[in-house]
């Protein structure tokens, strides 16, 4: 049973950071979200890809059960980013972008997928966006992520959509810039006077914080000996984040907090190689087992 | 019944902040300590200031239970500090230092002070920290903070009290470059092979780190709507930290996270007014009430 429907990017990255170079690989937003969520639920992706992109890609998705009906192939070069890290490794510089099909990526949902109770919205184009939005049987849940392109670029489209969802997830610098407020926790407040009634707001190595209703929860990142290539890490974040949440099934305080913490448990393991290439070695077993390292982490009382 | 001592410096402070100024106000190391951890337990301060110290100031301290024997007043001016934030609040650009009295401090410990169970070694010379470690009967417990002044300028003394003491309390940038180790976990690792065996590392609005015996935990700041000053927030954080251990009489790792989060209620308070101001005006109840706010933001299990 697919629950959980994303739409977002599929791409070719080429990454550089203090600690190696990845050419040409797999990336992209729908595709770190449904690969991380198939761990928890049946994922449908619907994205763009160019004829150029090898089939050996999509066959990693399908093995891991996700349905690629609304994968759509066009005339064209698919999507590619190259961008590299300092040894901070806390923010990506953009090298090159080549949008390729992906500049005329208009979703198109497949019947069945009108009925997908989870709907995570990638950062693309907040007008498409609520076409999606607006295409779909009432879900259960909505999220939505962007990025400072469309904070600057389309501020009333993005207005519009974010008042329609249930939740946004997005990095402090985005809530921050989304809201015109630097200070994060009034920031939070401020979104959750847009409509939404849960934020989600990233924080790279120094975890995430969940606003819900004036209620906070802070989860830690997972502390790593070496972190390689952060790429990823925020839409693996969303895709554990969600795909917990189908799995969980309730929507309760509780469960929101339990998919925040699987939320960082998959992107722990996203950073520790380039590309989806930790994810591709992944057991369940080991996802388990990080989640109780973190809540011994986090246990104030023993 | 005074069970902690806290050797450190008496100051007075001119911090600006975007939001305000303050000039020649009460500060120092020992004073942001001692007046936190009051609220827990009995204090001990070993400190020196100026003629020019006004009795007010210490009256502050003395009816807050603060035993003030150990203080002495040498001819000269108190220690000054000047410093200013930018809008983030997280680091102090230094404006001015004058040493004064400050500069040939030579801690003396009345007699009885010999015998104090739990010992804070502030920010001074690391030769000083280790010649009052060794006048102590063994204390239970011993914790450090040291500076990045100390670090470039005295490591061997500094590295030979570190392998002396308990617990290593320091800030984010520090254990870097105590260790020369970027990755903040392969640092916390490092700094428990040089002997303590607690890593404590304050990440300012990021919240604590502490690491014991390959145990991490994570504790958050408090989601505060307006931080005003962060001058004494370390300080303050070790106050309570050090103070909740002394009550709680264990040592055990739940009372260890019990009092990294108390120490994180306390700078709460701090940084919400210049100076002692918000400390001064504060009641037991609200640190109780700020606890139990902290432990419901971190439960992960509800």
């Amino acid at each position: 049973m697919a629950d959980l429907l994303v739409v977002g990017s599929v791409a070719f990255d080429t990454v550089r950071t203090p600690f190696g170079k990845a050419d040409e690989v797999l990336g992209g937003s729908a595709t770190y979200f449904s690969y991380a969520a198939s761990f928890f639920t049946g994922v449908r992706l619907v994205a763009v890809v160019g004829a150029d992109f090898p089939k050996a890609h999509l066959e990693l998705l399908a093995r891991r059960g996700v349905d690629l009906t609304g994968l759509q192939v066009a005339d064209g070069p698919t999507f590619r980013w190259a961008g590299e890290y300092g040894y901070d490794l806390s923010e990506a510089k953009t090298l090159d972008t080549r949008l390729g099909v992906f500049a005329d990526f208009r979703p198109t949902l497949p019947e069945p997928f009108r009925r997908t109770p989870f709907l995570f919205l990638a950062n693309i184009d907040p007008d498409l966006q609520l076409n999606v939005l607006r295409k779909l049987e009432r879900p259960r849940l909505c999220a939505l992520d962007t990025m400072n392109f469309w904070i600057q670029g389309k501020r009333e489209a993005l207005q519009r959509v974010v008042a329609e969802v249930d939740a946004l997830v997005v990095n402090d610098a985005e809530a921050r810039m989304l809201t015109e407020e630097p200070n994060l926790v009034k920031a939070a407040r401020r979104i959750l006077g847009y409509g939404p009634r849960i934020v989600v707001i990233k924080r790279g190595e120094y975890g995430v914080l969940m606003a819900t209703d004036g209620r906070f929860f802070f989860a830690p990142a997972f502390p790593l000996d070496s972190v390689y290539d952060p790429t990823g890490a925020g839409d693996t974040f969303a895709g554990g984040f969600m795909g917990a949440l189908a799995r969980a099934g309730t929507l309760d305080e509780a469960a929101l907090r339990r998919a925040i913490v699987y939320g960082s448990v998959m992107a722990s393991f996203t950073v520790e190689d380039f590309s989806l290439n930790r994810l591709l070695r992944l057991e369940p077993r080991e996802i388990e087992e990080r989640y109780h390292a973190f809540r011994e982490m986090m246990r104030l009382e023993q």
